[in-house]
């Protein structure tokens, strides 16, 4: 199989990972790698929480000492093995917090990896590069897009996999989790199933893909085609994680880029309940969650005919498991499809449903 | 008023245009500059058509004698004022034709500033770099976006001016055109009027402006807004050039960050008569034209609402005037609004219709 785009460091690294004051709450990268990646967390550093640990907080991820420093990491770590530094969080705009250079710094003079998901590109900085280059470590950018992305040719239709999109109502309403749960429900379930990553959490946790948002805006759709096209022939069942919605002020391009380079045949609609406009346009008032369903297949029929199968309803603000059933419930109905919270109910259902 | 994006050189340039090989029928910006530039031709270059003249061809822009290098066009030129050479067409994948190198670097020796809006950025290439410093003159590579755009913030929809956004059922239909039409009709009419281009050609007529189809994807809406906010406050009407289609398999994300971004007050369709699929992706057949307005119009309502008030047809592949009239007229009927070819009938319609 050839993974175009971008290739991460080695899946099974004993990783720390940096997520200063924004774990767990505002740590999307963080929390997926604790979920789902194969590394093997050591710490997660944030100066705000050293001394508690992950499962204070995420019950059911695996855990990890919280650290205020990539040195208090390695007192920790009784082995010494450290690989790896993660920047587990992405502030708005993708900069990068002065505040974190030490960390980087005594990882890189330590002997380990950087990998990052900013925008900021750290090879690109010459301090890290330099230091980089004499402790002869490698600077992971994974959100550089590769080089060699074109336009679309319209391919990834004839691909012989299932291949299933998730779609959203906005951002960060559960894309990226409902492709990891349903990817390890399928595989669970004896199909084999691949994963095409198409955001920087989503390409750590991979280890290969490239970052749609950051590509030339000519080339998002064939950006996508190219993955589907690399590993539709080799499994039953292709998974492509989405990125914001086809209502978004800003990010819609992506979004719909995605949708006619994928030719999906089947969509996933999500949606975080309780979200009644667009987060950080709340001039933008999300249209009623049946009007999605109409709005993506009618966008992506004249290139792909295509439908959505079964919904995804993030519960995370719903305390009780009743009322977060309820509420599944009422967004089934709602979207005229079968719908679960992955996470908080498993993702079988939805398994048997995009069959 | 400040213009963000590029800023190209000097709009009263003498210029030299070169077209080889593909002068009249696909040489796009070559004509768009002809016909709309301040600039003067002084010669265009084409070495298969060295002898004849652009009204041979192209009898309604500004004539100019057609001649098969640089040097032959200083030759012609009895005042010998070159001001600037413009690469005149696009080859697919907008790469550099190396039959090209000897026009570029005599034009660079005769003082010229060079102008470009190939993907393939001129200043780039070292050849011609050092030639340009070592001459001092400007390699001007319109497609080379600007490095500080962002993420769109929901803004342009406050502005002042009456916004009107020209959006198409394909590629290569007249959106560049016919906002220029209007432009000048608007203008005549006495309407204080501006231009956002957003592909190279309108950036070279309209001497400023942003490739939005090389913006990271992230920012493709920003880079609209971006525009239209700088303009919008010091105009009463502002005619944003759009670009592909929204059932594009490659470009509709382009599209659709242009849809979303500029927050129009009203859309003109533009179609060309007798397209029947999507040009270079013939297996994606156009849907109903009546279609396309609704697919425009629900696409932007939930950010802007918006509604097509007019059509323009291309009706070049008609022969006869009359035939042409019915061919508008059917087309005004199946998207129920008021329609023209502003090439062949005018623009004066058009302009009554969005006031």
């Amino acid at each position: 199989m050839t993974t175009p785009g971008h290739t991460t460091s080695v899946p099974d690294n004993r990783v720390a990972i940096l997520a200063h004051e924004k774990f767990p709450d505002r740590s999307k990268t963080a929390n997926g790698v604790l979920r789902y990646a194969d590394r093997e967390a050591v710490a997660v550093l944030d100066r705000d929480r050293a001394g508690e640990r992950v499962a204070d907080h995420l019950p059911d991820v695996q855990d990890a000492p919280i650290v205020d420093s990539f040195a208090a990491a390695r007192d920790h770590d009784a082995v010494d093995g450290i690989d790896e530094l993660l920047i587990g969080i992405a502030p708005i705009g993708g900069g990068f917090d002065e505040s974190w250079r030490a960390d980087v710094q005594a990882a890189i003079r330590a002997g380990c990896d950087v990998t990052s998901g900013l925008h900021y590109f750290l090879g690109d900085d010459e301090g890290f590069a330099s230091l980089a280059a004499e402790h002869d470590v490698t600077l992971d950018d994974v959100r550089r897009p590769p080089d060699d992305i074109g336009v679309a040719e319209g391919r990834a239709g004839e691909v012989d996999a299932e291949v299933v999109l998730t779609v959203g109502t906005d951002c960060s309403v559960g894309k990226m989790t409902t492709t990891m749960e349903l990817a390890a429900a399928a595989e669970a379930a004896g199909i084999d199933t691949a994963v095409v990553p198409t955001g920087q959490t989503g390409i750590v946790i991979e280890g290969w893909g490239t970052p749609v948002d950051r590509v030339v805006s000519d080339f998002t759709a064939g950006a996508v085609e190219e993955m589907v096209v690399a590993v539709g022939d080799d499994h039953d069942l292709v998974l492509v994680e989405g990125q914001g919605s086809i209502v978004h002020p800003a990010y819609s391009a992506v979004t719909c880029g995605i949708l006619h380079g994928t030719a999906p045949d089947a969509l996933v609609l999500c949606h975080a309940h309780g979200r009644e406009a667009v987060h950080g346009y709340e001039a933008t008032t999300l249209p009623s969650l049946a009007s999605y369903v109409d709005r993506y297949e009618s966008f992506a029929a004249p290139v792909h005919e295509t439908e959505v199968v079964a919904g995804s309803l993030n519960t995370r603000a719903v305390d009780d498991d009743a009322d977060a059933r309820a509420a599944v419930e009422q967004f089934g109905e709602e979207i005229d499809a079968p719908a679960t919270d992955p996470l908080r109910f498993g993702a079988d259902g939805l398994v048997e449903t995009i069959r």
